[in-house]
């Protein structure tokens, strides 16, 4: 199969895509990250059932997940782990090249600018952002902080893509207006506030707070089954 | 209703309480956000419908996933927000008052550190841990910086419930190791390395390239139907 092909069944999917469910989309970058490990093993199939013990969930689930996407599974075989994660890669669109400007370089927006969290899913930033004269004018990961202000300047000489927000609560609200009007493509959204943004604007909010609440859930749990 | 009632109910409760689905104890820190948005705008009440139409979920989930802890609807008059809010407060441990130490006081230790996360769960970070000579020694957000080399001699003399790991990722599995032997509570970890922690401790894992796979994927759904 080659490149040209592969790209035109896609588009033909793409169709029936948005009725995937939700929740399968947000279970692929799972798969994504135990079939690069499997890859990693030098593991070339392996069977749903096998697949479902390693990420503890059914095989039904697995396979009825997979399913949405066209099966990529075949009977007394298995799942072919490099073809499968090449899919899921390319589903996910893991080499899809966007761009995107971190606004707020504070700890949480360098620690993401300094990490590979972007690198791995070909996702490349472009600049900084904040209010502070102390980081404005300096480098960070030897990309350049600017001033939030000159936001709209730069969109109308760069190509954004995705809009990183790690800025203090008060002033999500208004970056959040000003990046729908720029009509930028997607905001990951680390601040915590409920972003009202354009309809046209994929938003991806990132509640730490939840994690840390189902940790402390089990935690008790575990220590009321102790006493 | 006293506190040592709630105790002793909970307490009775807690038997059953594994049986909880995974997926709904995961649901429940995203409903302690609605219901304190619904609290802090002065709304006493809400029907299952008006919630779900907020949530963007059917109003016959959240009846299930509220019935999974003994169901606090009545029909007819739906649900109080402050006392659903205390009980899953109270469900999720919120109040429990939970200590913790940062391992990695690199920008993402420092942004959690330093950040209201923590606070806002009830857990108390005692202190960060690290290698580097350029900050043990030194103070994050008010709290000491220790070498990672005395964190057997710290869980001597203090009582911790909780590790932060965020360290790089080639420290994690020996870091892991050690807070094993240590017993620890939980691992709240974000190195994106897989732990293999004694079956006793509880691990919950951030992968944060998980949330940005899925932003990619739906920019490029949207991009897709557009052409």
């Amino acid at each position: 199969m080659n490149t040209n092909e592969t790209k035109n069944e896609l588009r033909t999917e793409g169709k029936d895509t948005p009725n995937v469910p939700k929740a399968v989309i947000n279970r692929l970058p799972r798969y994504y990250r135990y079939l690069r490990e499997l890859l990693a093993k030098g593991i070339g199939r392996i069977s749903s059932g096998d697949l479902a013990r390693m990420m503890s969930v059914t095989a039904s689930q697995i396979r009825q997940d997979l399913n949405c996407f066209g099966g990529f599974g075949q009977q007394g075989y298995g799942y072919n782990v490099e073809y499968l994660f090449g899919e899921i890669s390319r589903i996910l669109g893991a080499k899809e090249g966007f761009s995107c400007v971190i606004i707020g370089a504070g700890n949480l927006g360098c620690a993401l600018a300094n990490g590979s969290t972007f690198a791995r899913r070909g996702v490349t930033p472009v600049a900084l952002f904040d209010v502070s004269p102390a980081v404005v004018g300096t480098r960070v990961a030897g990309l350049p902080v600017y001033h939030v202000n000159t936001l709209e300047k730069f969109f109308q000489t760069h190509n954004v893509d995705i809009a990183v927000l790690t800025t203090p609560k008060p002033a999500a609200a208004e970056i959040g207006r000003r990046l729908s009007a720029l009509q930028v493509g997607a905001v990951w959204n680390f601040t915590g506030v409920e972003l009202n943004l354009n309809p046209d604007v994929i938003l991806q909010n990132v509640h730490l707070g939840d994690s840390l609440m189902t940790l402390c859930y089990n935690l008790r749990l575990a220590r009321n089954e102790i006493d």
